[in-house]
């Protein structure tokens, strides 16, 4: 039984006068921002503005990392060779790691966005594009930095072949199949947005690391963080109601990095 | 009388299928190599393959940090809010620092490019958001690193009010004014192509630390690096000769960082 | 005195998922739509998007071309060669017509945006570039495309000399010299935020052909147009209140195009 | 029996200060000149340059629209959503028209590159979305524009819904499986290099619509135009020698548009 759970958000999603969603309001919620590095989102004026925010609240920075596609948010898989994804990585988590640390912080973690969050799960390439490019990152970090990803991700034994850390999470606004799995966004009741149930979920998550699928089974899922989401309407009233929730219940709410 | 001179050239300056110049050809001549960080050239994997080769020859790497501006090759002034280039700055040697560092080198110079570089000659924000950017990346790099530039610019006396050290740098195959200056590319003959007086000049460069201006004067030019280019036809050749000659001359050629 | 004007205002300045301004509310206020081309905003389909409302509205379209700036919004001044900048004009005045075309529609106008035109008011070269680029649109358009600028900018008799007609806009909400022009944004008092006050002057602007300067009195401003903004809060309701004013003024409001 | 055939080539392929494959040669050469669009390559000046020389020779200009993907030279497919594709193809395809009917030629064919170009021939969704967009252009180029696509490919039944013709083309330099597709550049000898013998497969294509496929069968191959490259050594060389060997075989080289 977990007693302790991070909450991670995406944030500095912005682009030149572009914002996406409530950064501050959502920094004073999470334990763990992942910053957007360049690539999908996110300006070297913005990374330094969220780091800086991101250190003054004492949240943990993690380089949220993306295939290069600025006009489609990293949301479109890309056939990317994996030689060239390696690098990519590795620029962006140097860059924002650079800037953290000239905010008084570092990056302590890895999150792979979008479409790349979602294809590192099961291609292997893509895979070990991005934990050869945390592993090639010791150099500058002193340590392996741990990779975010889905629970039954095939970047865990990815990653651990390259002596890479992976963390698990959890959704506590998506629907989960028998087996686990995320009902995808384009079926009915995908997402739920009703505060008080989405917030007993995050709880569940946390305490019993189980979560009610579909079906009305209980399903295992071990997550030692919950992911809130800030880009929609409501979002940061959700995020403030799983952390009620979550410390009302006795829950450590701690970043894992 | 200066008997250690420093070679550098611009690097890795073509963009996903595009090269511009003969890189490893260069690498054997320099031994200094500014390389292009992204934002008027160099992808993250030309970044990689430039930072290794460079590695493997021993060669020091700079980064050379630029105005966003792939179209231009950051050769068009820009208006940049100051803030925003020091955060541009920051993020550009921060990527290539980590690249360079997973390639078993690191950053050790930062040379600004084209339009930035004449920019902040005279422009004393312009030049503030350079040595302010280097000056962040301290907590990186362990130390402050020098930046490459004009004798008698601005961004000297401007650097060392952030604690940052600047190193001057002459052409070799560009007139110069009697005050030091170099003549403008737009006036006849304002680029030399005779190998023979390209090295020539080098040479007394290097050894007596002045250079023939254009009226026959001989002017005062203290240059620790002297550059070379590498972008156009007979480019690699002219290097060729400009290192015999100092080699020659009994002149050590060593990077100054 | 002239009872007749236009109301231009920016339209679809997103980019990707990125949006700036309320669109919809917007088109249903002004007569003449400036459609970003791309460069400092606006992707194809946002650009498809504005051009298929803008003519199910009656609104006319103007193609907004822009500096290759997306990380700037086109805000910054850059040195482009007037070449390239011509070429650049026509590429995006002929994205723009081609998408407005395939929705029934078709680009009437064009108007520099932000650092453009501003530099296009004073810099020949610059105006020359925009005047040609028009100019050679001739063979698509059917006829010159009217240029919308400031009165007394360069562009006037620049665009003449192309052949290419010109249109005076004012600002309703900016304060004015006693000169006729606008007083900087950097200076307190240069934005009006006053509905009654904005429309007021709108009003004066339509009938008289006047504005009150800040130091009193009343300067000549020979517009056919005035330009309302979008992207600020309270933009639709203050672009509500001119067109309210106008209206019953008995101003009629008509594209100019 | 073909005794007619068109020969077409990428051409435009550079951007900023970047060049690839000597464009004047081949435009001595080729009767189609597959312009880029700006997606994958070709900035403005470079697209008005292209065009200029297309049409002072009478070469056919044509669109090569791609992915927007400038570091991945339009080679790397995307999970683009069709909207948004036609959305931008029409943006490639009308701002290429408007630049050449400005050098008083115009886009006489529509030609998708790189993946773009493989994926529209089996993917029904993007091949629509290509074949939506060359319809939403009829207004403005007062006729449907042909697209140039494999032989079989589905944009040919795609393209006939939407009322687009279709052109096929062949690889005179590619090897040919038994069933008519080209052998993967993967797999060894999927590129010929001979001169004489790529020059004789194109007569062969000419004049008798077949090819020799890997295993020797004779294989039928309906092309209306050839397509040689321009980016590799030896490329003009071997465009030049299949257009003696045509012209020398008695075939007519003429542009299919």
């Amino acid at each position: 039984m977990n007693a302790m759970i991070d909450l991670n958000a995406d944030l500095g999603e912005g682009f030149g006068v572009w914002r996406l969603g409530d950064d501050l309001a959502l920094l004073d919620v999470v334990t763990s921002a992942n910053v957007a590095c360049g690539f999908h989102a996110g300006d070297p004026l913005i990374i330094r503005r969220t780091c800086a925010a991101a250190v003054d609240r004492g949240v943990a920075v993690g380089a949220q990392v993306s295939y290069r596609d600025l006009a489609g948010f990293g949301r479109r898989e890309m056939q990317v060779d994996p030689e060239e994804l390696c690098a990519e990585v590795l620029y962006q988590v140097s860059a924002v790691d650079g800037i953290a640390r000239a905010m008084g912080g570092m990056v302590s973690y890895v999150k792979p966005h979008g479409a790349l969050y979602n294809r590192a799960c099961w291609d292997v390439e893509q895979a070990e594009a991005v934990a050869a490019a945390v592993a090639d990152y010791v150099p500058s970090a002193g340590r392996p930095l741990p990779v975010l990803t889905l629970p039954g991700s095939v970047l865990h034994e990815v990653a651990a072949r390259y002596g890479v850390p992976t963390v698990s999470e959890a959704f506590a606004d998506r629907a989960y199949t028998p087996s686990g799995t995320l009902v995808p966004r384009s079926e009915p009741g995908a997402v739920l947005h009703d505060p008080d149930e989405v917030a007993a979920r995050a709880v569940r998550m946390a305490r019993k690391g189980t979560v009610t699928a579909v079906d009305g089974t209980e399903v295992r899922i071990d997550a030692r963080s919950v992911c809130v989401h800030g880009d929609t309407p409501g979002a940061v009233a959700l995020a403030e109601a799983v952390r009620k929730a979550l410390t009302g219940a006795g829950v450590t709410i701690e970043a894992f990095a």
